[in-house]
């Protein structure tokens, strides 16, 4: 928060005390409603709601309000203001926030809501979290294929009220099926009498209400949408979503799977005012799985413990030639992990993809390998050399592999890609970077043993 | 690519080597742009210019070919065509097709473009990437505040086929300062008679042109923008930037965070087409800095071998607990490094977040230490059992404050939080870890060796 809006907080809190309400409204007039909802946010509720009460842009800067300041400042509002504000916000929003109302908060709002509200705000808050329909709203625009351009405008300028976009308009027929999508940009560059029927495009993309909330947002971006309209199961518009909550999306859904590729379970909400106790709960899950996972290192370790003795130099390169499997193994993963989720990369591409990286890992492989071998010659001889130059090559390729396979197989069987995480790319490829090291090392060492070297 | 698109091409194949043009533009009507570029790719070039050739919205298609295809075939195009595709595209998308040129086919194309777009081309394309300046277009609607709205509607009626979008327009002065942004919505609303002067808004959100791309990104989501305006160093308005740009940023800058997380230098581009050469190269060097990172682990080790071989169910613990601070280290640098990118958590919440991070990790540690105590029992005595638990709980508490520090040093020192990768934080925790453990072992196997267990 700058200083300027600090200052601000200061000036307001003293207006509102003072019932000094037009001053107040003179002092935050320039503010943008993101801005402003920042600066009452560290207001005392009550003083807050004073002030809101009298903002005629009230809704558009609530709704900027973090989630749980809403819950809160809702709390300390009287039903009336509280209603007639909820009924103010966006269908979608609206819906969402009472979502995180408790049961009692719950019944005191509904009775002071109109009953059509009531009616939007039931079925809009049956979508599943994740889909189009949680994600949609219901005020948009409509338009009948038989008016004309004159008509239409005429429709739209009394439906912009309401609508969250008047730049996009539905034509749809009386099923409510959707005939075709008509943009103001067309409606102002033709004639008054241009039939709508003539004027509207036909191929409409849309969505289905069940559709995953990502495959929505990628529509929009593929399609460069201001918004994407949503059928239900009868093919019937029920509700559009806008650019503005697709980019919202394009973002969680990538701190999602930034979170799954370090093996933390999804966090819904803001990180810096998550407990303590979720932080935990997120974290831990995967960290205990991994211990267990890493008891097959150890497992591997302990097989081999009479070369190890007898060649305690290898020790001293055990944890690099283990860790390059994991690193470059990881590498790859979320090269796939990422070029699936973007849809960049599919299924059918599995077969070209792992015969590209196999030597792109074989380059990879080869390089490290003269990088270790000559660490190795210095600390040892030229078997100990070959038998790191070796096992690097193999460690490398298989955990590669791995780590460019796992997503996919994830994928398969319906797991979500991202949880090839890292770490668990990095455990599968230790375990298997210990076998091949050791089993390489006794092979090597004890064959050419008897060999002056 | 669907079976219903692989069909097309080989319609449009036949229609185009046989002249019949009609047919086949007839059996491309419904597509949208990005669907029939998909197919058009498909095509030899020559027959693909063919049809474009004769393609209304050519420009509208060609702007979705991938960038090697565009250059590609612009290499087929008679030199009259590409001139007059390349004018009917967008400014910032005609400059970035331009850039990718080599110098022969910029000395071939310049001269038969209008010397408003070659001096359009000139200025667009001296911005450096992945500021605001290469991403925005100089394609917008500009309004004087002295015109009505009837005045305003008549001039973006004009100016529409060219501009990016109409649905927000620029007031500007004589020196081209902004004074204001309008939105269409607001002029249809209006009485026609209002001056612009009274229906702008004069806060305007704006951005300098040298802006970084996210920044760019981040404001059009903030506030929720159609489309930001950018000036350069004397406040004149050079170009805007629109919504759907700025969400190919915010996936774009997702996408190159998590190649860094896993130790990837950023590749520019798609990895389907990246060369095998351009993936070793992004890829090799955190390999082989890993490697050399990885020595001390090595070190660690070499320096307690006595212990070790006399204790040698040590080793079998050994990748167990010391992945354990690299994964739980892992877990908060990207928990970290995502909530630096996207603005949720600045530089002065680090005192609060590492305060909060040492009770989770200590909460962390503690649950992980049971575990592994157990398995401790189960193959030691007690002893072991205490040193893996002491150990655990150190290496974990270590590893988190290393990986939620790591981004914000880094970003102290004006480096990219995301190289706070897996891997390095892997590294780092490994060598720290592998002393900690040794040291705890060496003291409590030494110290206890006596008693009676």
């Amino acid at each position: 928060m700058s200083n300027t809006h600090k200052n601000l907080v200061l000036v307001l809190r003293d207006a509102i005390k003072n019932n000094q309400f037009d001053h107040a409204l003179a002092a935050i007039e320039d503010l943008r409603s993101v801005d402003l909802a920042d600066v009452l946010e560290q207001l005392e509720p009550t003083l807050c709601w004073r002030l809101l009460e009298r903002l005629p842009k009230r809704a558009e800067v609530f709704r900027y309000f973090e989630p749980e300041e809403q819950v809160r400042l809702a709390l300390e509002f009287p039903r009336a203001t509280l209603a007639k504000l909820v009924s103010e916000m966006p269908a979608d929003e609206r819906t969402d926030l009472f979502k995180r109302f408790d049961q009692s908060q719950r019944d005191m709002l509904l009775p002071a809501l109109a009953p059509a509200e009531r009616e939007d705000i039931r079925k809009l808050s049956a979508y599943v979290e994740g889909t189009a329909g949680a994600l949609m709203t219901s005020d948009y625009a409509i338009l009948k294929k038989d008016m004309n351009v004159a008509q239409a405008m005429a429709y739209l300028r009394d439906e912009a009220p309401d609508a969250e976009t008047i730049y996009q308009a539905y034509v749809i027929d009386e099923q409510r099926r959707l005939l075709g999508v008509v943009s103001l940009r067309d409606l102002i560059l033709s004639d008054i009498d241009t039939s709508i029927e003539d004027l509207m495009l036909s191929n409409v993309v849309s969505a289905d209400v069940a559709d995953d909330q990502e495959d929505i947002a990628k529509k929009i971006a593929r399609y460069d949408l201001l918004a994407l309209p949503i059928t239900d199961e009868q093919g019937a518009l029920i509700g559009i979503v806008t650019y503005d909550d697709a980019m919202d999306v394009v973002s969680e859904e990538a701190t999602d799977d930034m979170h799954k590729s370090a093996g933390v379970s999804t966090i819904i909400g803001s990180i810096k005012d998550a407990s303590i106790g979720l932080l935990y709960r997120k974290r831990i899950f995967w960290l205990i799985l991994l211990v267990f996972g890493n008891l097959f290192s150890g497992a591997g370790i302990a097989h081999f413990e009479e070369i190890i003795t007898a060649n305690i130099v290898l020790v001293f390169f055990l944890p690099l030639l283990v860790d390059s499997g994991g690193n470059a193994g990881s590498q790859s993963a979320t090269l796939m992990v990422r070029a699936l989720a973007t849809g960049e990369v599919v299924m059918r591409d599995w077969l070209y993809l792992i015969g590209r990286e196999a030597l792109v890992a074989l380059a990879l492989g080869c390089t490290m390998a003269a990088a270790v071998s000559v660490l190795g010659f210095i600390r040892g001889d030229e078997t100990v050399a070959l038998v790191l130059a070796l096992s690097m090559v193999s460690i490398v390729m298989i955990g590669c592999m791995i780590g460019m396979s796992l997503p996919f197989v994830l994928s398969k069987f319906n797991f979500d890609p991202a949880s090839a995480s890292a770490p668990l790319i990095t455990s599968v490829c230790d375990a298997t970077g210990v076998v091949i090291y050791l089993f390489i090392a006794s092979r090597l060492l004890t064959d050419l043993s008897g060999v002056p070297v």
